[in-house]
């Protein structure tokens, strides 16, 4: 007979809902692979009254915790329940009593997923978490085996689905942010409260993660400069277009001499970069190594469906090892010091959108600041606001986040000019 | 001290240098992944006396086989010397002395992956083949490991750097078959005999191999439809474009009903489907999953470094499995009775061209001959190509291959018809 491999699941909203449902649907090809019969034993729920979106049969609906975490019977706990503090509890618990954990939770993961780490090591047990990174793409497991022999130099995503989704919008149709935000709520794919999403703040998370493993280092949400997409006017998308550039909200992790930056904004991409045809909710990650060179994943980042096949390829994994006897190894063991580049060090080219007096000297004086900064411009055009206002867009060659800052500082201080937008220019 | 782990190379081509730079190259990242110092201790090349690419020191280079293949010490056989035969009996001595062995030969693990699958488990022995498709972009793991959740439903590749360098080549120059394979010729990218890759050979085989793993099914070169990209002509790749389509050499694989159909041949893809966007020699992958949805996975699908990479992700696999104990598990186990669907039920929409006599009747009798087949027209163009004669494209609705393959039969009975190009259409 077939062995049995008992899950509780925490949580029961869309996920844990997908899990039960792929489990069940893809049975015969997960024993297969496994060897094992994978089922459900029990899902941890707020409410036991509520309406289930599939039948809740062959497996038990508990609002108390200790019914799947002090289960014996229970060998993996799946947790998507999200939240931190008591998602991180459940886990710690659920590791201690020596039971393996996949969960889709990036933002634990992000802040908490040293400590969990050590802690699955210290009882021998699995922790997975493929799922809290770009939804359905495999893009964790793809970096730690796969690309394992290369020297990853540079990781950049598009891993927010929800202001992906916004700027494809704003692009195809022309659209304020505030209409394609409230169609985004409509949607579902924005909260009442987007901050998260349009701030830049999940994308983030997601970074810190994708920077743990392409680079083996350790940074703080603190350190990772995080720019959102609320300041983009149609005005930058229709610029940006006619100067042959996408505006994406991107996040990016580069490694220069054994030091990271880690930035998340929005950033213009030419027209023919892979990254640039990412549109609507889809997510992407474009991985640069020295040996391999361009590569990039592409798939949905989120939705029921496509997070739980990443769960369940996580469940599926645990499944393995232990069939062969080889859980709680770490899944990732490459580590470097963390250090971080300095601004002098980080080199961009950038686009700048600002309005300035149209009277004579100006200009003049806004050249001059560049200067002296030592930022040289690649691309300027003026062009008539209103009666006594021009608006300037730059483009300028690569240069330090150091000068750029030092050259927006002096514009800063001028009275006559307002910077309204700084976004990374990314070449072909 | 850390252990050694002693690899083997048959063959000294670019992907064998490749792989001896990058162990030496990536050396200190490696070894923190697997805990092994992998080396190679010899290398089979056929002349001692060429000049090679990068330092031969550090390991023996011989002319006899037997130095690595009866070498004790040498752990894993890296095959990358190309060639059926041969290479096929190396391998088996490999395999029946214990060693693992990673190989990039598609011709190889296309034709004769079954015997060496079975020849490995006997041995309990490691054989990966990651390089085989798609050099640097990790499709076969990805297959295996992380889509392991999901029913995989559709695999479209363009797995041919070769012909997809020439078609982009063609598409944005406007220049001709011929003119185009001289410049592939002249940058390396094809051979001086193309014809493997000219006439989707070698895509077929990479096929056979994704099938195989997707699907868990054995599906013989003989049962792959395939069409290759002499027939292309300049006015195709334009209409294709003025209709909304870029025509790319792709490979699908779909499952319906329990049974496979796989093919190769040139395919007219919406311009905003992301395999449109992969341009000159990027191969890229499009998996389509019952629960997933749409992923895609792009990448260098050749060259010296990127193929390497494949090969010594391979090899830490290799290690890793060594580390655990765990050498000689099959990398796929998942298996299914091949069936293939017939051709009544494999559908697709179509593109064909042909020219016809220019005389009253004759569009009639063609529109009769689909009519009867049952193939509906969502297109149709017709246009006078010389005093004489008209050339007709048409886009069919979706209609089986059989009826398909009917109204052409009769088409080209026709003395008055002359059919010229018929390509699949994929819809967005």
């Amino acid at each position: 007979m077939e062995a049995k491999l008992q899950v509780g699941v925490l949580g029961f909203g869309t996920v844990g809902s997908g899990v039960i449902h792929i489990l069940e649907e893809h049975q015969e090809k997960i024993s297969q692979v496994t060897g094992y019969h994978i089922s459900v034993k029990k899902v941890l729920v707020r409410n036991l009254e509520k309406n289930r979106r599939y039948e809740t049969k062959g497996f038990e609906l508990t609002t108390n915790p200790s019914d799947v975490l002090d289960d014996p019977e229970i060998a993996v706990v799946v947790e998507v329940m999200g939240s931190i503090t008591t998602a991180r509890e459940y886990i710690l618990q659920a590791l201690k009593a020596g039971k393996h954990v996949v969960t889709a939770n990036k933002d634990l993961i992000a802040l908490h997923g040293d400590e969990l780490v050590a802690v699955a090591q210290a009882n021998k047990c699995d922790l997975f978490y493929e799922a809290s990174v770009a939804g359905g793409i495999p893009i964790l497991r793809t970096i730690v085996n796969s690309l394992a022999a290369d020297k990853i130099q540079k990781v950049m995503g598009i891993v927010n689905g929800t202001t992906n989704f916004m700027l494809t919008k704003m692009t195809t149709e022309k659209k304020s942010y505030e209409e394609v935000l409230a169609e985004a709520q409509e949607l579902g794919f924005a909260e009442s409260d987007p901050t998260n999403d349009v701030d830049g703040i999940d994308a983030a998370r997601k970074m810190v993660i994708m920077t743990r493993l392409a680079f083996g280092m350790n940074v703080d949400l603190d350190n990772v400069e995080t720019n959102g997409i609320r300041g983009i006017s149609p005005e930058d998308i229709e610029v940006a277009y006619q100067l042959g550039y996408k505006i994406k909200l991107v996040g990016t992790a580069e490694e220069t001499n054994g030091m990271v930056n880690v930035n998340v904004g929005p950033v213009l991409l030419p027209k023919a970069h892979p990254l640039a045809g990412v549109n609507y909710e889809n997510n992407a990650v474009f991985v640069t190594g020295a040996a391999v060179g361009e590569t990039m994943f592409y798939g949905p980042g989120a939705g029921e469906l496509p997070t739980a096949t990443s769960v369940v390829s996580d469940l599926i994994t645990v499944a393995k090892n232990s069939r062969l006897g080889t859980n709680g190894n770490a899944f990732n063991s490459y580590k470097h010091e963390t250090k971080h580049t300095p601004k002098e060090q980080v080199f961009s080219k950038y686009y700048l959108r600002l309005t300035m007096d149209d009277k004579t000297g100006t200009f003049l004086k806004l050249t001059q600041i560049f200067a002296e900064a030592g930022v040289g411009f690649d691309k300027i055009l003026q062009q008539p606001y209103d009666d006594f206002t021009a608006t300037v867009v730059i483009v300028t060659h690569s240069t330090s986040q150091a000068q750029l800052e030092q050259a927006i500082a002096r514009v800063t201080d001028e009275p006559e000019m307002q910077m309204l937008a700084k976004y990374s220019v990314v070449e072909g």
